[in-house]
């Protein structure tokens, strides 16, 4: 059985750089947003759909990449995330059993339960992510601080509904990790060697 | 200013087995009971006393040793809470202030915030705790396994308020500390080494 490490991570408290930085010092590969690409792939639907809906955002709308844009009854927007969900455990299921790998987000953690996966969550102040976020926004991007303060609150809330749905689990909950590392004030470059000889 | 580690931990979870280990890994000072008993010097009440007040035990009759036994007012028991808690804080920072060491509970990681000290807190499973503490029982102890069960939640309960009591901040919750560590499926001894290299 492979060694798996999952990543969950609050948006802004670099989950995504502690894990990127984790699979190189160990070797070993990294999944991230390839996911979303597979589903969509697997479910013939768009990327960024794919995406919104992982990230738990309310979609009111049919995906505009396969359909023209209407008012969806519930009933099929339940099914559609069902199909989104089953495919991204398949994938993420066919993903571990390649090999030892880091997988970030998705429910991995909860997906990949038999296969006793190491279980990290990376958090942070909201100050401090929104630090972050302000210091790594891309060239152009005209978000205000209090704006990006709203984003960031509004994305792990949708993140955290996706998650406590389908797993029937808490997102952030420290009974459902192994290790929960708080960056506010700790830098994760220094941190990663020294993590992944805990494993 | 000296580095100083502090760690919280549920009771049976092995956190101080993990602080313990961690100092003699650092080569560094560890204090856990000591503090008891030098709070009970500075108060003049007994050590069984102290321990059970920072504990948060439930506390009705003044220290059968210093007195005797009667139901005491309110208001004396809180300024003998508050009497111990200040000597508790003043033998914590005097502590600190002799240099580099582990400190295991006693809302060191909140007395000690302006030395900025690495906060660790250790949890584990319930079941996980019943275990340990049955596997490490004095011998003669005759506690069921159910018994323990409930010793380990009042323990806890107890731990949590005067905690919350006195710090304003909610013991456990992983926003108050550096790094959670949860000892459920992790072997403390093979960790420690690892996590020393963290600091």
């Amino acid at each position: 059985m492979s060694k798996i490490i999952t990543v969950g991570r609050e948006f802004g408290s670099g989950g995504r750089e502690l894990g990127r930085r984790l699979a190189e010092e160990l070797g070993i590969q990294y999944y991230d947003k390839e996911i979303i690409s597979e589903i969509a792939k697997n479910t013939s639907l768009s990327e960024s759909y794919v995406q919104q809906v992982v990230e738990g955002k309310p979609h009111r709308l049919f995906p505009i990449s396969i359909g023209q844009s209407f008012a969806v009854a519930p009933d099929y927007q339940m099914l559609q995330m069902q199909s989104i969900y089953t495919a991204q455990t398949e994938i993420i299921t066919r993903l571990a059993e390649k090999g030892d790998c880091i997988i970030i987000g998705r429910c991995a953690d909860y997906i990949l339960r038999d296969y006793k996966p190491l279980k990290i969550f990376v958090y942070a102040d909201l100050e401090s992510r929104v630090r972050r976020c302000l210091e790594r926004r891309p060239e152009g991007e005209s978000l205000t601080e209090e704006q990006i303060r709203r984003q960031i609150i509004a994305i792990d809330k949708d993140r955290a509904r996706y998650y406590n749905d389908f797993t029937g689990q808490k997102w952030g909950d420290k009974r459902f990790y192994d290790v929960c590392i708080n960056t506010t004030d700790l830098v994760i470059k220094d941190m990663v060697p020294h993590i992944a000889k805990l494993f």
